[in-house]
């Protein structure tokens, strides 16, 4: 978080831009040592979209990666929005001198050895220059960066050989914790969603989750906002900036440091004020940010808030060919709180005419194992149009024999026309992931297990509840 | 159930041996038509280890997928142990009184059409058949049937392509619910660990949970006992064998149809007399039983109770190269009732001796991005002869740089002379599944979130409790 200058705002979110959408860059400290840190993240940047206009920097060499090198950011000959810094620690304030003194709008501080260490005299150095030249907006020390999947550009030291991408997509995540972060992204790119903008911002010495909460909430690319918190800086302007953020765009956070054993470690850790889980709950609940439990969580709600259209109430009705299938599921739907739509009697005289009579029209609806996909179709488009259903849950076992490859591109279709949450969910192997990968394709949300999708429509239905609160507040 | 017959016991849960080491078997109704669930069960068999020992049975056929079929099973020149019988559920009775004549052991009858869908004369005719021949022990109708991976035994109608099969191991599982078997056979082929004896029971108007039950606990290659349950047939034997069998072999059942309006539906679903959620509480805390709350905590339970020795205690030392990872998994370790260890001054010392001073020595042991393999094998090490420590749980973020292959051959070392539970926790994507899947190769448990890995130990703790107490008062 940045200050005033002779009475005018000399930071403001939107100056973050730089950080995401750069167009000149230079990596200070790129080596061509393959086993540092330097060589990985300009290594990413020769492999990724912004080869042509990175730029090396390392005053011991005249040729790094085979790529021409630069005593000094200075001497480069065009203007810089970033510069990556991965410099040994003693020589980052220099160096960070040296990107003011170019007009560097923007760096990202890889190296670590400041306050999380005890360093103090170092710390003390950076935070002078960083306050002095607020034009030069700083994210780190000791963090691992940023990356973007919708341009390719990469600032951190993920040997690829070791971790995969992130799809490009809307969801934005940000981190105190790199080691979070690497865990976090890596496993993201397993994922059927997308990220806009991932962001592990270390010390915050300058920018914080307060500035990256304005941000994405003026970032257009952003729908949901993640973030793994462990403490936050500015207590009163998060709460603010949180405030009007979440009527408009969800923000999910998971906290850690939630015991008073943990919040010890966390204060220890990167030695921010983590306040107690009450005092957190407190925050959440009012500025109607939504609380994970877990990384999973964190992720799975994400996926949902992304896609979803918002449901007008919490009734589901769960369409499945299982049994079984739809009992787990009807049980984790009323666990968390959400209710078993009864259907019409339109709905239900209609369907008892096109159905056989084994099948159940209760809820779950059990289409028993010899359903096709025609009386799939059928359900979910009755369900749809019903109006005593808010949401809708599509159960399938596709291994049953009469189901056929036909029901994914009949879902997708009427997924298209639909304004209600209608999701999939399958349990299985190698034949049923490919056909949610092709669902999710297609545009439709899908989950491996019920209970995980009842908690996710739990969550939707609640934040459809307080965004129509607190825009009827407006 | 079986009853007496003159005064002698003629059923007991041994004579359920001839459906899972079958020597001779007959598929009645085994079909050429490729779309016929007659003809997958014969084809798996084929396919499978059994092939020499399988006889196709079938009047408007000589010749099924290339082999020599019979009109009736008394026409099969070898005695059977086993018939698996697919046959339109009119022409049921008559079939099985050929096999009663025929001497056969055991029948499993795929077909449905009985009392699940209220058909009362075909259901009447089969339950007379049933309890007049007790020395013909029958499973089903209506249900998917057994696997036993180990001898690659498979009455179920499974498609190959559609479906994986669970490699061999340990754990035994049964469902009424077909639809859930089949879902869970499928998940659980892509699962680390493996299955004993898979057994979806159907309408169990014979063999039911109580008898699977007993007979899994009479079984040396069952170790860990899971169930899907909607209702209990018969309560007050089913306690006292769950009472008998849980000091010795975990017994983890989901059940279904928890709130008053799911209980209603497995009422109408399977006929069962299906109690209220609190019954079944009850029934599951007198017995020991341990209730997972879905499919996931199902069979993450099953896994580590299979693979860990039981803990003497509750505390958990965690060892990490990540201090956000850390700090979650500290919180859920926590939220789960366990405790996190504080290790002896001699443990401390010793580690304070070789590791840098930026390694955090508390709980979360953070030995920072840094840590290597070394590290990381003397902290696991020191926790494992520390008595402060109960159990070991490792997160290791495996895409840092100082993290080398080596770690997982040493931790393997490692876990082959430890007596207390050692897990390993990692997030990731492919580089990192690979490095689990050569752990669990070498018998160490792993999960891929710290979540689960905290709610699991705290079962092992739980149960290793639970087990000490109950030896104790016998």
């Amino acid at each position: 978080m940045k200050e005033f200058k002779n009475g005018k705002i000399v930071s403001n979110a939107m100056q973050l831009d730089c950080f995401f959408y750069p167009k000149n860059v230079a990596v200070i400290g790129a080596s061509g040592e393959s086993k540092s840190i330097g060589f990985t993240i300009f290594q990413n940047f020769l492999k990724s979209g912004f080869c042509k206009k990175v730029f090396p920097v390392n005053p011991n060499h005249k040729i790094v990666q085979g790529k021409k090198t630069f005593q000094s950011v200075k001497e480069i000959p065009v203007d810089l929005d970033l510069a990556v810094i991965v410099v040994p620690a003693k020589f980052v304030p220099k160096v960070l001198l040296e990107c003011v003194e170019k007009g560097v709008e923007a760096a990202i501080i890889i190296s670590a050895g400041f306050s999380e260490i005890g360093e103090k005299k170092l710390t003390a150095e950076l935070a002078e220059i960083i306050r002095q030249n607020p034009q030069t907006r700083v994210i780190g020390p000791n963090c691992f960066g940023i990356t973007v999947p919708e341009n390719g550009l990469d600032t951190t030291f993920s040997e690829r050989r070791k971790m995969g991408i992130p799809k490009a997509g809307n969801v934005s995540f940000m981190s105190q914790s790199g080691a979070l972060g690497i865990a976090v992204m890596d496993w993201i790119s397993t994922q059927k969603f997308g990220i806009s903008k991932f962001v592990s911002y270390g010390n915050a010495m300058d920018v914080d989750e307060t500035d990256l909460l304005e941000y994405f909430n003026g970032d257009k690319k952003t729908k949901v906002i993640t973030m793994y918190l462990e403490g936050v800086k500015h207590g009163r302007k998060f709460f603010e900036i949180a405030k009007k953020t979440t009527p408009k765009t969800p923000i999910i956070a998971l906290k850690g440091g939630i015991t008073p054993e943990t919040h010890k470690a966390t204060a220890s850790h990167t030695g921010s004020l983590a306040g107690s889980a009450e005092v957190y709950n407190a925050l959440f609940k009012q500025t109607g940010i939504i609380q994970a439990k877990n990384l999973f969580e964190l992720f799975h709600f994400a996926k949902t808030l992304e896609r979803e259209p918002l449901p007008d109430g919490k009734t589901v009705q769960i369409i499945t060919n299982g049994g079984g299938y739809g009992i787990i599921t009807a049980d984790s739907v009323i666990e968390n709180g959400l209710e078993l739509s009864k259907l019409s009697i339109k709905s239900l005289e209609k369907l008892k005419k096109i159905f056989p009579k084994i099948a159940t029209l209760g809820n779950p609806m059990d289409l028993t194992g010899g359903a096709d996909s025609k009386m799939y179709v059928e359900a979910a488009k009755t369900a749809l149009i019903d109006s005593n259903v808010a949401m809708v849950m599509v159960l399938i076992l596709f291994n049953t024999p009469a189901i056929d490859s036909k029901i994914v591109k009949e879902l997708i279709e009427l997924k298209k026309r639909a304004k209600k949450p209608l999701i999939v969910v399958s349990t299985g192997s190698a034949y049923t992931a490919k056909r949610l990968i092709e669902l999710e394709n297609g545009g439709i949300t899908t989950f491996n297990y019920p209970h995980v999708a009842a908690r996710c429509l739990k969550i939707l239905a609640e934040y459809s509840e307080f965004k129509k609160e607190a825009n009827e507040k407006n």
